[in-house]
């Protein structure tokens, strides 16, 4: 099952993907506000015999799609992830994951302007497989952490590279107003038993940058579940992006960088494409 | 005004300090259901004047003690922001304020219990001055920032250091379940027009093991409310840690940790007093 948030008519809602077309999916009686509610509730079984019942209300042209979770409680990401990767930053490799947050204003959703701001040129791409937390829990055994995922989506986990160089923490450059994106949906758990069988390809403007299998990661989901709910307790719809493969713009030589007109696709093998375009921030004063 | 956010019946209110009890402040129509809500709708003006006219219902010690603001958007924490304690960790002088974050289940209120994780035993106290803004904005110009803080209070920013040393991120080691504590009230910025001639301690078990004015942060507090809403629009109820000065135990030889039955004091000149106990976490599943 394909699940998306978006917003229709000025309203944002969330629904089930089918024959081109979306299935809303917020409960005859409004109980699940939010695919992050259904998840909390643990309504996706219900909502998908609904979607399955269901016809389609608008194409999938005829709304704004948002990232599958527009609100998650956490958005936890992984650096030095890819040994290709780590190899390219000239950075050493890590013992242990090396985490990092971004906020929701950070990611926009599929065929939204991923925005390039005015204080920075550094604007680069990184495509990562992310997955959604559907059951919760603390000190999740990595033996059984699959099970807690509720599905994937592609994420472009756009960084601004002079601010991430800022100090020796990543998060100035990364949680930049609509600097990322995710999307286009959320293909439920069911349908990927073994995400590490996943390829994972960066285009800009149809060219590829990045092209990896989900198997090269060096801490692979269920050793990134188990770490870091060992830490921090993990609920219903919490994000966790799990790094970026070779072949980044900011460390080749000399660098490369997005730039308005430019347009960004991050591709995974069984769940789809999330393309987006760039522009320029307008006034410093234009978000909310 | 000292406010204070509780947990009382089982219902969480916010309200007023009022001679030595609290006004709740939810708005008799409850249009106000937290204090992140009534900065939202620029309320606390009108929430002054009833907690001026107000009556208080409970006595301090009558109700469970949350931070001031339980479920904010952001808490965003600033390393190495005294240049004594900068030197104290070994590491390098940085040029731009180095950022990191804790999710709201990593801190508790005044008088509850912080908890030492079962898988470490390098629990460290870090007294801060922390603020809370109350209008959002985005490229805040250093001038302005003040006008954007709702007023300060204390924070106990504890630090699973083993974690933190895990790799170049420091997230691992700043958002463990219950580790820090946030409070005992927020201080409105009005009776705080300066917080630069504040002083800073922080006492464990009635040692005093940090001290220090406000005065010698590297970046001060419109330094960093003008970067760090260049990057990321804030919203009201969002919280800034301004860092910590010298003192902390990690980096002392032999290192000194915060142990089950110690208590820790985070004490501001001006705010007040945050007192938490320590225990040990009781089962890796006791979380929720």
């Amino acid at each position: 099952m394909r699940l998306v948030s978006y917003r229709a008519s000025g309203r944002m809602e969330w629904g089930a993907v089918k024959d081109g077309g979306i299935v809303p999916l917020g409960g005859s009686d409004g109980r699940w506000p939010s695919l992050r509610a259904a998840l909390a509730q643990g309504g996706l079984a219900e909502a998908g015999r609904a979607a399955l019942a269901g016809t389609p209300r608008y194409r999938l042209d005829q709304v704004e799609l948002l990232p599958p979770i527009p609100e998650p409680e956490k958005i936890i990401c992984v650096g030095l992830n890819y040994a290709a990767h780590v190899k390219e930053t000239g950075k050493a490799s890590p013992e242990h994951p090396p985490l990092f947050v971004r906020y929701p204003s950070s990611l926009v959703g599929h065929g939204q302007s991923l925005v390039r701001p005015r204080i920075s040129r550094a604007f680069d791409w990184e495509g990562e497989l992310a997955l959604v937390i559907g059951t919760g829990g603390r000190a999740i055994p990595a033996a059984r952490a699959l099970s807690h995922v509720a599905g994937y989506t592609c994420l472009m986990e756009g960084t601004l590279r002079d601010f991430q160089a800022h100090s020796s923490q990543f998060t100035a450059g990364k949680t930049f107003w609509r600097s990322g994106a995710c999307g286009p949906w959320l293909v439920t758990a069911d349908e990927l038993p073994d995400p590490s069988r996943l390829t994972l390809e960066t285009r800009v403007n149809g060219k590829v940058e990045q092209h990896s299998p989900v198997s090269d990661l060096v801490f692979d989901i269920p050793t990134l579940i188990a770490y870091i709910s060992a830490i921090t307790p993990l609920v219903p719809g919490d994000v966790i992006s799990t790094g970026t493969p070779s072949g980044v713009g900011g460390f080749r030589s000399p660098p490369v960088y997005l730039k308005p007109g430019d347009t960004v696709e991050v591709e995974l093998s069984g769940i789809g494409v999330l393309r987006n375009p760039v522009i320029d921030e307008q006034s410093p004063m234009a978000a909310p």
